[in-house]
C-alpha cells in the first residue's frame, strides 16, 4: 500500500482561490502550487508594483515550505512564472536576497499574462 | 546499476506525437507528458470549445497515470497551460469535478499558444 | 538528519547568469536549471538560428547532467519553453537526433520571449 499524498496546509500563506491545496507532500517530496502576490490573509497585490509582488510570492512560497516543516534551504527546484522579461533582474535580486547562501535550481518563463493580473507566479519542489 | 527509466504506454490515451513517450517512470515517480485535448485515438478537439478540451486533457492524464497502474489520487501535481486567463474558472471548476475530493498540488501557466492551435495543454506528476 | 542538497556544477556549460546553480541534486534527483543557448564559455547564441539555439541549449542540459555523473538516458522528463510555437517540428527532430533511442516524458510550452531574445528555454529532471 502506498504512502498516502498528504496535503499541506498553512495559515501563513493566503488559502487556495481554487481546487488546489497549498502543497502536497509524496514519498518525501514536497510540491508547492503556484503561488500569486497574494497576502496570507487573502488581500491581493496585483495593483502593486512588481517587486512588492516578488517578495510577497516567495513569502508565500517559503511560508508553505515552513508549513510542511522545511526550511527554505531544502528547496530543490524554483519555476518563476513573470508577465515581462524586463522584470528579470528586479526579479533575481530580491530572490538572491531572500534566499541568500542558498541556491535551488531555477527556470524563469514569461508569460503572457497571469490571473487577476499579477506579475508573478512562483511554483517550487522542495525534499524532506 | 540504477534502476531503468520505465516508459508508461497506453492505448487509452493519444499516441505521442513526437519524440517522447506518454510518461516516464523513474524511483517511484510518475512523470506525464505535456497532454493536449486529442482523443485516444488521435482524433483532435481542437475545434471544439475550452470546456471539451479541458475534460480531454484531463482524461488523458488520468489514463496514463491508470496505465502505470495508479489512481487518479496518486497525482501529487498536475501544471496546467491555458491560452487565455479569462478560462480560469471553467478550467477550474472541470477540474474539480474530474477530481473530486482529490486535490493535487496546481499551478496554472497562461501561454500564448499552443501546438496545432490547442486551448489548454495539462503535465502532471504522480506518484506510486 | 535530511542529506543536503547538492549543488551540482561543471565547466562543460555555462555558468549561471543569476542566483542558481546549474541544477540541484536530493534524494537521488537532479533538478537542472533552465538552460538557454550559450556556449559553456558564456557566449551567446541569441542571435542564431534556432536550431543552433536548440542544439546548443541540449548540449548544456546533457551536460550539466552528465556534470551529476549521469548519462542523458537517466533523463526522465525535459520542459521545452520555445518562442514561437512553428519551431515545434525542428525542435523535435533535432531533439530525436540528440537523444537517439531515449525518449523521456516532454512538455513543449510556446511563451511570449525569453531572457535575451533567446528562442528556447530547456529544464530537466534527472534521476540517479
Amino acid at each position: 500500500m502506498p504512502n498516502s499524498i498528504k496535503a499541506i496546509t498553512t495559515q501563513a500563506a493566503p488559502q487556495p482561490f481554487g481546487h488546489y491545496v497549498q502543497a502536497t507532500e509524496a514519498a518525501g517530496v514536497v510540491y508547492v502550487s503556484g503561488q500569486l502576490a497574494a497576502r496570507a490573509d487573502g488581500a491581493s497585490l496585483a495593483d502593486q508594483p512588481f517587486e512588492i509582488q516578488a517578495r510577497q510570492a516567495l513569502a508565500n512560497i517559503i511560508a508553505i515550505v515552513d508549513g510542511a516543516g522545511l526550511s527554505r534551504d531544502r528547496i530543490a527546484k524554483v519555476t518563476a512564472y513573470i508577465v515581462g522579461v524586463e522584470y528579470w533582474p528586479a526579479f533575481n535580486a530580491i530572490y538572491a536576497d531572500v534566499f541568500g547562501a542558498h541556491r535551488p535550481a531555477r527556470a524563469v518563463v514569461p508569460v503572457p499574462e497571469l490571473h487577476h493580473g499579477y506579475l508573478i507566479e512562483l511554483e517550487a519542489i522542495a525534499v524532506r
